[in-house]
């Protein structure tokens, strides 16, 4: 059994604030051309998507350099749902133990997908991230970004830039952000392949759990 | 163990005739914006991709109807290298038992990828379409297309149009077309997870084989 983790791609569709508009257009049609196709626009970050470490260390790996199989994931769920907007998750709300390879931090915020509400999503602490790389984890977010997302709402004392970004990404880890569908779940397998992209800071991608039958 | 199907994407890389170009360009640099992003620009067939049964019939399904389980193939190869250009492969060609959800038709002419022969793939008759869907199999090919594509180098006899998609997407089937990598695979799950994008005709994908170890 397998379970889409993945929001939908159409025109419009909320973005990091800045990024690439997403657009989806007809490009041919079955009554002119005898066959529909059409064009995608997009940044390489839109929807659910996959971060390389490129994406914010220069000297870090790009999507291409690894494995197919690195993108299935021994993945597990913490729960950090129920907090007030742009709140801190500490290394104290992760599990004890290393078991895994992906850490998918749930907030519950894929609630709020496409509104502004959605940009004032709670976010992990630099401490958290340093425990993710000790337990060698890559981490994945049912929200827009493991750091503070810029808003009006922003609060004094945050933590400003991408440091949760810095420390998972140049320990070589991955990021997943804009997961969704993540209630039940707890330890699973998660495949979440990027495009073959040269060069790739990062890839959309259509993430999927296999889950037991119930 | 897994093993990578899908054909690369960069900038320029070659499509059907008359598809939307594929682009890749800077949107944001970690110089300038702290953050490396990219834009794409593609086709909904770009690269290595699935075809939905609205890709070519106006009452077809789009991708995004299916269950995420669809896109995870009992896949099957048959090998039929070794042919001149532009050749039928008949019913003969293909497998006398049913097992299998998918039929790769290995042809070998990835190995022409990015240049003007590539067109001149061999291509699947309308009979051997009706043979697969009688077997209850989706299609995956090599190459760039099932049916021949045009190319001044077609034939008088040929079949023009789509005969053999209509017959495989008429069925509710699905193509995947522009797989390489097929070398000594013979039955193999395949994943090939289309992205979610809303009435999809087709999503360029990763196809990935699961494979036992040697």
């Amino acid at each position: 059994m397998f379970r889409d983790l993945s929001q939908p791609i159409s025109s419009g569709i909320q973005t990091y604030p800045g990024d690439p508009p997403v657009d989806v257009s007809p490009a041919a049609t079955v009554d002119d051309d005898g066959y529909r196709v059409s064009a995608l626009a997009c940044g390489s970050h839109s929807g659910t998507h996959v971060d390389a470490p490129s994406h914010t260390e220069p000297a870090g790996s790009s999507l291409d350099e690894h494995d197919v199989g690195r993108f299935v994931f021994d993945a597990r769920v913490v729960d950090c749902t129920g907090r007030e907007p742009r709140t801190p998750i500490g290394p104290d709300a992760l599990p004890g133990d290393d078991a895994g390879d992906l850490l998918v931090v749930r907030t519950g915020w894929d609630a709020h997908w496409g509104t502004d509400r959605y940009l004032d999503h709670p976010y992990l602490t630099p401490e958290a991230a340093d425990r993710c790389v000790r337990a060698g984890w890559s981490v994945g977010v049912d929200a827009l970004n493991p750091d503070p997302t810029p808003s009006p709402n922003a609060i004094d004392d945050e933590p400003s830039g991408f440091p949760t970004h810095a420390r998972l990404l140049g320990a070589e880890r991955f990021i997943l952000e804009n997961l969704t569908n993540l209630a039940g779940l707890d330890r699973f397998r998660l495949y979440a392949f990027p495009l073959p992209i040269e060069d790739a800071d990062g890839s959309p991608v259509r993430a999927v759990a296999a889950v037991s039958p119930s």
